[in-house]
C-alpha cells in the first residue's frame, strides 16, 4: 500500500484532541501573519460555544489545483499528458493524427499544438481523453504520473505539490473541515492520484467534465467517455459546480488566479466567517515568478479584489519555509 | 431544532459497535428472504478479514428517490410541487400563464396540464424552477413541504417516505455504507429535506439539473437558476452522473422501476460483492399496486432482469411490517 495522506490525515484527525499541542500545524508555513491569519480562523470557527463557531458539516473548504495544489508552468500539466499521449497513440495507429493540431501533438511539437489556440486545444484534449472507458483512462493517468517527468525539474509531477498547502489541507481535515477540489483540470484526470497525492477522496473532486455516456459493450456494462466537453469548471463555472455538487456554501476557499475569483466571491458572501486565499507566484527561484501578465493562472482581477477585500495573498517567496515535498 | 434522521442515524453509528445485538436492524422489515438477504450481504462485507470485507470508503450505497424512497403516486411530487407553485406564481402575475400548459398548471387544472406530454411538462417545470437563486427555491420547496398535503392519503408529503427504507438507510450508514440519492428529481429539490427526511446531507444527493449560472446582482454574488434542463439523472443518465459525482463504483444499489436498471447492471458489474434491489409495488391497500403497465414508475425490463440476475424483488406487501413511519 502507497503511503496515503489520507491515512495520515485521518490518524491526525484521530489523534488531535490529545496532540494539538504536541504537533505544530503548518510547518513549512514562515511564522508571521499569513500563517497567523489561517490558525487564528480556524481556531475561532472550531471554538464551541464561541461566537464564530460553525458545525463541521458546514466547514467546507474548496480549493483550485493547478497553481494552488501544484505547480502549473510551463503549461497546465493536463495538457502535457494529453501531449505524451497524442504520441503513444499515434505510434499505435498511423492514421490517428488526422488534423494539424493533432499532427503536431503527435510529433511532440508543444509549442505549435498550443499555439493552435483554443480550438487546437479542445481538439487535443478531445482526442486523447475520449473513446475509452473512465476506469481505463484512470488507469492510463496512473502509468503517466508514473513515469512522465516535469521538462525543466525533472521531478514526477505528482511531487510539485505544495508541501505547505498539502500541510494545509491536513489541518484543516484535522479540524474537520471536508476539503475538496474544484478545478479547471479535467475531473477523471485529477482522481487519478488525488487521494494519495492529497488525500482528496475521488466524491470530493470537483472539475471539467467531457461527455459520456453509459452503454454495454460485449456484455459488459461501462461509463464510456465520449468527444466533447460537457462542463468547463472555470470562473463563474466554479459556484455553479460548487451548488450543483456540494450544495453547501464553502467557508473557506483557495485559489491562485482569476479563474478562482467567482468562487472567492460567492464563498466569502455568505453569512458567518469565511476565508479566502490567494497562492501569488513571487518565487522565480524556488518555483516561478507570474500574475497580471501571465497566459497560465494569471492573476490580475482577483489580485486587485483581495486586496480590496482583506482576503489573504500568499506571498510564496516570503511566506514557505519550503515549496516541494522533502 | 426539528427530528432529524441524520441526528438519529449518527447517533447509531456511534453506538452501533455497543449496541449490535440490543438493536435489532430492519424491524419494519417482516423476517424473510428479503431481510435476511440484506443482512447478510452487510454482514459479509464488513466482516474484517473475511473473503468478501470491502472498505468503508468503498461501502457506497445509492438509492433512486421516488418510488423507492418516498412514495410517486398519483404523479411525481415533484411535479405536484411545481402546479402549486405555478398557481402562486400565476396569482402574483396575471401575465404569467402565456401558455395553454402554463395556464392549466395555474389553474390547478392537473389533468391537462400532465395530457400536455412532455413539451408541456418541460415548460411548467422549467417556469417553477427558474429565474430564482437556488437559496430562494430552497426557501420556497421548504415552504411547500411544511403546506402541501398528498391529494389521497393527506398526509404531508414528507410523511409518505417508506419506514422500512429509512431504516435500510440508517442500518447501512450504522455498517460504514454512505448513502446517496441517486434519482431523476430535481437535485435542488430534493435537497430541501433529504437531510431531515433521509438524513441524507446534500452533498449526497445527486439529482436532474437546471441550467445555471453565477452573477453579481446589486453587489451579491448569486448562482441562479435558469430555464432549461443540464442533465436529465434517469436511465443512462444515473451511471454518468455517479461516475462524474462519486467516481466509485457503488456496491449497494437500490431501485424501482427501470430507470433504475442502467445503474443496477453497472454497480453490480464491478468487482467483488455487490447487491442490487428493487422495490416492488404490490401494496394497493396500504400502497399501490403497479409494475409492467404504470406510467409513473414502470416496472418492466429491470423486473425481468432482477429476476435473471438474481437482484432482491422486494415485496411490498410481504416484505414490509409497516409502510409509512408512525
Amino acid at each position: 500500500m502507497p503511503f496515503s495522506w489520507r491515512g495520515a490525515a485521518t490518524a491526525l484527525a484521530v489523534a488531535a484532541p490529545c496532540a494539538a499541542f504536541a504537533l505544530e500545524p503548518l510547518p513549512s508555513w514562515n511564522d508571521g501573519d499569513a500563517k497567523a491569519a489561517i490558525l487564528s480562523f480556524v481556531e475561532e470557527v472550531t471554538a464551541e460555544g464561541g461566537p464564530a463557531f460553525v458545525p463541521p458539516d458546514d466547514r467546507i473548504a474548496v480549493f483550485d489545483n493547478d497553481g494552488t495544489l501544484w505547480a502549473e508552468q510551463p503549461v497546465y500539466f493536463q495538457l502535457l499528458f494529453a501531449m505524451d499521449r497524442a504520441v503513444e497513440l499515434a505510434a499505435a495507429d498511423p492514421d490517428w493524427a488526422s488534423t494539424p493540431a493533432l499532427e503536431a501533438a503527435a510529433s511532440g511539437d508543444v509549442a505549435t499544438a498550443l499555439g493552435g489556440g483554443e480550438e487546437a486545444l479542445l481538439e487535443i484534449v478531445t482526442a486523447t481523453h475520449s473513446g475509452l472507458t473512465v476506469d481505463a483512462f484512470t488507469a492510463e493517468v496512473d502509468a503517466w504520473v508514473e513515469e512522465a517527468r516535469h521538462p525543466t525539474t525533472g521531478r514526477p509531477y505528482t511531487d510539485m505539490v505544495y508541501q505547505p498547502m498539502l500541510e494545509l489541507l491536513a489541518y484543516l481535515r484535522a479540524n474537520d473541515f471536508t476539503t475538496y477540489i474544484v478545478s479547471g483540470g479535467g475531473v477523471d484526470f485529477m482522481r487519478a492520484f488525488a487521494e494519495d497525492v492529497y488525500g482528496i477522496p475521488p466524491e470530493q473532486v470537483i472539475g471539467s467534465m467531457g461527455e459520456a455516456r453509459f452503454d454495454i459493450i460485449d456484455g459488459e456494462p461501462v461509463v464510456l467517455k465520449d468527444p466533447g466537453i460537457a462542463f468547463i469548471d472555470d470562473k463563474g463555472g466554479k459556484p455553479v459546480a460548487i451548488a450543483r455538487h456540494i450544495g453547501r456554501r464553502p467557508i473557506f476557499v483557495g485559489g491562485n488566479s482569476d479563474g478562482d475569483l467567482a468562487m472567492a466571491q460567492w464563498s466569502t458572501a455568505g453569512d458567518g466567517p469565511r476565508f479566502a486565499l490567494f497562492v501569488h507566484h513571487t518565487d522565480a527561484e524556488r518555483e516561478w515568478a507570474y500574475d497580471r501578465d501571465s497566459h497560465i493562472g494569471r492573476l490580475d482581477a482577483a489580485l486587485d479584489e483581495a486586496t480590496a477585500e482583506g482576503w489573504l495573498v500568499v506571498d510564496m517567496s516570503k511566506d514557505w519555509k519550503q515549496v516541494w515535498p522533502k
